[in-house]
């Protein structure tokens, strides 16, 4: 069968700096018409980085959400670059480190009903010390979690960022093999 | 230290039928001006729920990113609902089981940097069969699979849906305290 939703018409409804917003009308595979509302996104990068033991974790005020949270560092592609690019470029700005190596751990959906945006999540095993540059309107406090401390404080839903949670995930499957 | 990022002015750019898009101009902690575009999203919810060991799950086209992926069942909040009733209900649309309980796992961030939307995860221990009433626009094919199943395509990244991750971690740690 195919599942396929196809597109009939699509309108740009908001051409942003994050983003571009669509809206689309589409032929379901049962024939029935609906609207798509879609954000059309570039993607992001997440990089788990360790220094003696502790993962670098940022706690950072989310304007959406009128609250500071803990995540891990991130950040957005920017036009052109390609996913490696981005994670090297973000762990440098955000934490100073300069990647030396970057393990691809997967790639993660955080809103799949109505954004194309794909969070690509990496783990960085070697880096060295050089300079943070944070953007002008970022304000990031850095702070220094063991593994241990990162899954309690997902245990007891402290830390609710969902790339945090697929990439802690996935580092212990792929990097730690439990 | 203040960390607040302080509302200048707001303008709706698009106000659609799932979520409001804002253009807001801030006053960042540091003295900076900046613009954030921020999409309002009523929240949704995500349900895990087991027949004979095996959880329900879906696999659904999903049109923003042209691709069939496999999650757990959630939908979007009503206007005016509670969570508890959204997740009520959605189980219900979607697998056609009634939960007889329901508990909170936990909440999900999906996508701080630029949305307000809160996924609220939930466990439901038990249900009555009754019927499915999926959307007309909704193509939804239910599988079964076991915790392991689940486990192996997290790690192996063929579920890459980050509320599922979010939800199969806090089930682990909450109801089997692992």
């Amino acid at each position: 069968m195919d599942k396929i939703e196809k597109k009939l018409s699509n309108e740009v409804v908001y051409d942003g700096k994050i983003f571009v917003l669509t809206k689309d009308d589409v032929l379901c595979p049962n024939g029935q018409k609906a609207t798509r509302e879609i954000v059309h996104h570039r993607g992001g990068v997440a990089i788990l980085f360790k220094v003696d033991d502790k993962f670098i974790f940022e706690k950072q005020y989310r304007y959406a959400l009128e609250e500071e949270i803990i995540e891990m560092p991130a950040g957005k592609l920017e036009k052109g670059e390609v996913p490696l690019e981005a994670a090297k470029r973000e762990l440098l700005e955000e934490t100073g480190y300069r990647p030396l190596e970057m393990i691809h751990l997967g790639d993660s959906y955080p809103t799949p009903g109505y954004s194309t945006e794909v969070i690509h999540l990496y783990y960085c095993p070697k880096a060295v010390k050089e300079e943070r540059h944070l953007d002008s309107d970022e304000n990031i406090e850095l702070i220094y979690l063991t593994l241990e401390e990162i899954e309690k404080m997902i245990a007891d839903n402290t830390i609710k960022d969902s790339k945090t949670v697929a990439a802690i995930y996935l580092y212990k499957s792929k990097i730690l093999g439990i």
